[in-house]
């Protein structure tokens, strides 16, 4: 629900994000930058006066400024770094930009990256340039396009790393969550190669979190979930998950190395939150077994 | 803001509680079971559909049914698990008996339980028994009154733990976070003691958890910050610091063993938990320093 700012000077505009019929969370808007339908979805980006500027797709919000590291650096850090030598990297969705800035911290040789909407690239190039700042980088090649359908046409073994920045699984992105699509993202990947994605809210959506983590298991044989902070999102309660046929059992020592000689500056990540978010509360242990 | 239910059927009835003047979380209401003023704050219970029953004291959400145990199995578990043998045991507000409840679980020989507002204890108990559930307990001993007056009036080193289970520091609060008071906890406390407090959202409100844990770190030779998952918080992120004179580096077998020894049974809190959620992010790790 996006309601436009009253001309009156006493008037306070409210965004308001229903995180499930009974809850919300609502965010004081000092100005709209922009609301236009794609040919997807609707795409708003606000200035809010708590969280910065915030971009929302069909009135969920995306990211906001001054919390978006914390998503991007848990989506993509754990999966980087898993893999000792990650050259080429496919990312799906994420068309901000947020996630590909922070796999080319990374010294890949090429970030392959599809998006479906195109005007969500457009808007955060203009709006969100902290983000969607790597556009020019030699090494982003930007694929305007269906994620599932560009992997049905990749050959076997083409990455090293396929990360999946998907929005929540209704609408668009609901295939970004099936088996099928990981049967693709598992015949894509070189051997030893890592999968990513973002696993919503296990708090609000357990069965979503619980679904994805399935498909990662009955794929790859190696799977950590990741729980970790996103304030701005439904319940600020995240998980991720990272599945490869690699072991993904990296110690302290390791994460550390890679880090330092990747030369990776993250605001959140580190080797012991990578280590610390992945032990999980009893009530998740219950839900996603062990 | 509490907003009555309207008469007629269509309505909808939100409790709306403002995180910061640009922030706010609505939970919808099923229907309102207490509205009163204490002679120190205002009481509210209500049942929502989507967190079930809440208390919230000065429009302040304290605890919902549904994550409770996140926030008091964190508060307490860390603590009482530092210490090799808690006997005596000192409890500095939590009128709902969360925190008792969870202290409980623990062979302790006695719980000092000193809460400012009789009536928070009342309206618990009939309201909110799976929390309010321990105080016909003998071990359980309720004082009403003030924990900054109380704990002058103790003699030195007569507590093990000593767990301060605070409202926000605003109103009746303020006092338990200031080093005056820590001065007073360490002073009651037996040597090789252990205090732990709940330390507000390092997200919002950066200064107030820095501030307590510097409190603590001027007082206590060791001190560990926990940041761990509270979703009907303020951010959802929230800290939690312990301190003592001995050291609270415990690994994770001894963590296992006594928790075993004890028979302690949780739905949050294990060790390796323990272990994960006192590994900080960076920009917490610079506002808390190492």
């Amino acid at each position: 629900m996006v309601v436009p700012p009253s001309p009156e000077g006493k008037a306070e505009c409210w965004y308001t994000e229903y995180h499930t019929a009974d809850l919300r969370l609502s965010l004081r808007v000092e100005r709209f930058l922009l609301t236009k339908r794609s040919k997807y979805q609707r795409i708003d980006i606000f200035d809010s006066h708590e969280m910065g500027r915030v971009l929302a797709l069909d009135s969920k919000i995306q990211l906001t400024e001054r919390d978006e590291f914390m998503y991007h650096e848990m989506l993509v850090h754990p999966a980087m770094l898993s893999h000792p030598d990650p050259r080429e990297v496919l990312l799906i969705g994420g068309g901000d930009g947020g996630a590909a800035r922070e796999i080319l911290k990374h010294p890949v040789e090429r970030l392959v990256h599809v998006e479906l909407d195109e005007e969500v690239v457009k808007a955060c190039r203009e709006f969100l340039p902290s983000l969607a700042c790597s556009y020019d980088d030699p090494r982003h090649e930007l694929v305007i396009g269906e994620g599932f359908q560009f992997l049905r046409r990749q050959p076997d073994e083409s990455f090293d790393v396929v990360i999946v920045d998907s929005t929540d699984p209704i609408g668009p992105a609901r295939a970004l969550f099936s088996g099928e699509f990981y049967d693709e993202v598992r015949r894509a990947l070189r051997p030893g190669g890592v999968a990513a994605a973002q696993g919503e809210t296990p708090f609000l959506y357990p069965d979503v979190t619980s679904g994805l983590v399935r498909v990662f298991r009955e794929r790859f044989s190696s799977v950590r979930v990741f729980v970790s902070f996103v304030p701005s999102y439904q319940s600020g309660m995240w998980a991720f998950v990272v599945g490869s046929d690699s072991s993904l059992d990296l110690d302290r020592g390791e994460l550390e190395r890679r880090m330092a000689e990747r030369r990776i500056e993250t605001r959140f990540y580190n080797p012991d939150v990578h280590l610390g978010l992945s032990s999980l509360p009893n009530f998740l242990r219950e839900l996603l077994g062990s």
